[in-house]
């Protein structure tokens, strides 16, 4: 019998706004959002789902928004109670969570048509859109990111997931939300550590795709290291907006084994594991970049000029480029990072290196010995409290 | 600051195979389309996950299908063991085996770009697509469907789920399979309530879609409810290719309220659930049909003729269209049903009934008291063990 061939497309759009002070009264930027959505005949909800992180530095959030909804929010009802889970990987790794979360749905009857709202840092953000895209085939997921990290990289796009068994994002989707709020005055409560380590996901970008932002942040390494905030603002937009732009053009579900904007990922990844996500998701990225810099330099790939300016912005930043757990067995801990990498991608391995700033070339094979010779070289550095000079 | 926009089309394409003995060494189907994806630089891997109580019916399945990919699959590696999960909709009720699935995913090495192969009836395949769906983010999907239902139905479309505290698919997404392998031999094994219970599926779609179907099915209601394998053929692949046109051409991840193919399914889903399932889906699609058309000729959109000839096509089939459980506190229970129904699918309450044989419309809301004498008319008809006739 005649073969039955299915086709078709399904469309995505979402924006990302850009705001102060989102739950103030005389903001409307949510508010007519989410009443753009009231439609005759039935009732849609919000469940509010906050990192505990965040709310300790925000304490009378629950009741501002609470506000915000009696006064602003006309025919979307905000459910009784707001949800709060812990911040950071942790969030990621209890399956109580997310069970928690599923069972919120189902008490507080979210349906299809109604909307979660993640308030909080990546990690949080991750656990939620996951609950969200999986309960009743997905409910409509609205990010509002609350760290640097989030807002111009992970809360922008279109992935969620939760760990298990050890194992990173092992269970998740790609389900797209239906809006992103960045609220900047959220970045005032970030400690020093969360506020830089954001930065390291607009280097990546940067380094890859476009020089000119490059020495944009080169130029304004200091101000970051400061908290200028109209600073970081503008890196946050741009390097949201390039996140968002690769993604759009791009493969957005990843069918393919290409994965540009995991550049300096790989060992990320592992060393988080390693340090039991002590070393924070950012923080391992810049020591990601830098070591596969220092390698993409070794084989003579990268010229020593650009090494030298990464390397000095980094530092500059604040940014440890070493950590002793790279060294521990490494030749075995980073083999099987590259391994474990590959696994999650699925595919050839595909490992992004710099040809030089601005531009990322892939690759699909790394030698161990070089690996462990680059982290040599990072230790060596730090010992040496080097700051490059060019050339 | 300026608001970013994020738009893009996710394009999904796969087919639906026809075949007889797929697993035998001379049918190149399945090889054909694995070793059409062997690709140097890595190696996919196939996870197969077969349904317990088919295997029961096919002892020799899992050397035959190790053979099979022994002699045909030159380049997707096999893994070592074959999963067997119960099957039914137990399947979907335990979570320890969706548990199982993603712990085989990881130690079976199972990425992205390999594929998880689902062998059964629908519940099975619906757990299969789930654990394949939210592992990694999503492994290649291949559901070979071994009953009427899901040949015709469940299996050819685009959602999978499991359920979760007592609510049926609470957990799920919309996640394309990559090859439906439909192996018509396969429902020589089934009993004679499976080989039934699809069939409704068949007649929703006529009812709502196509009454020269129904008419076909409407001369050939003997030789079906004889076994009729030529007939069964035809049936599955019609019931399908309008499944499939249907998804593909209409919102196939179900964005808006309206749920045509769920014509029937609201009272079936609940009286599944009343009778612990020991009604089975089709056999409850079919009551729901019934129950549904006695409700429109009520209200006055079908017309006796219509109602009689559907009637008698489903008595003649071999349906019981009563069940005791529909009777117990019919009210609460199905007013009940209708509001779990709508919370499910979100959105406003949306029902489709039929307006004639081939010709549904949808309503907004449906009358208990209505639907409580259209109950008690149904158990008229069976305590007259009536067959009507026209008019």
């Amino acid at each position: 019998m005649q073969t039955i061939k299915q086709s078709f497309k399904i469309e995505y759009n979402y924006s990302i706004f850009f705001t102060n002070n989102l739950f103030e009264t005389a903001n409307s930027q949510l508010s007519d959002f989410l009443n753009s959505y009231a439609e005759q005949g039935f009732q849609r909800k919000v469940l509010v789902v906050i990192d505990g992180g965040f709310l300790s530095h925000h304490p009378d959030l629950q009741d501002t928004i609470k506000n915000y909804f009696a006064d602003q929010v006309k025919h979307i009802q905000l459910a009784k109670d707001i949800i709060v889970v812990p911040g950071g990987e942790a969030s990621k790794n209890d399956p109580d969570l997310f069970e928690k979360l599923a069972q919120a749905v189902d008490i507080y009857g979210i349906d299809r048509h109604s909307f979660i709202v993640g308030i909080g840092g990546g990690a949080v953000l991750d656990l939620v859109g996951y609950a969200a895209a999986v309960s009743h085939r997905g409910i409509k997921l609205i990010r509002i990111p609350t760290t640097v990290l989030s807002q111009n990289d992970s809360g922008v796009g279109v992935k969620n997931g939760i760990n298990f068994h050890g194992k990173k994002n092992f269970l998740g989707t790609f389900a797209p939300p239906v809006a992103v709020f960045n609220d900047l005055t959220y970045l005032k409560t970030l400690d020093d550590r969360d506020w830089r380590a954001g930065i390291s996901e607009a280097i990546k970008v940067a380094l890859i795709k476009d020089k000119s932002f490059f020495e944009w942040i080169e130029e304004n390494t200091l101000a970051l290291a400061q908290r200028d905030e109209a600073k970081m603002s503008y890196l946050i937009h741009r390097c949201a907006e390039m996140h968002t732009e690769h993604i759009g053009s791009g493969d957005p579900f990843e069918f393919g084994s290409s994965r540009p904007l995991d550049f300096g990922h790989w060992a990320a990844h592992k060393l988080e594991y390693l340090t039991d996500f002590e070393v924070r998701h950012g923080e391992a990225v810049a020591i990601g970049i830098a070591l596969d810099c220092v390698y993409a330099n070794k084989i003579g790939m990268l010229s020593d000029a650009d090494l030298d300016r990464i390397y000095n912005v980094l530092v500059k930043l604040g940014f440890d480029l070493y950590h002793t757990k790279l060294a521990e067995n490494d030749k075995v801990n980073l083999r099987n990072g590259l391994h474990e990498f590959r696994e999650h991608l699925g595919g050839r391995l595909t490992i992004m290196l710099l040809e030089k700033i601005g531009k990322g070339v892939e690759v699909h094979e790394m030698d161990a010995d070089i690996i462990a010779e680059s982290v040599d070289v990072l230790e060596k550095y730090i010992s040496e409290k080097r700051v490059l000079t060019a050339g």
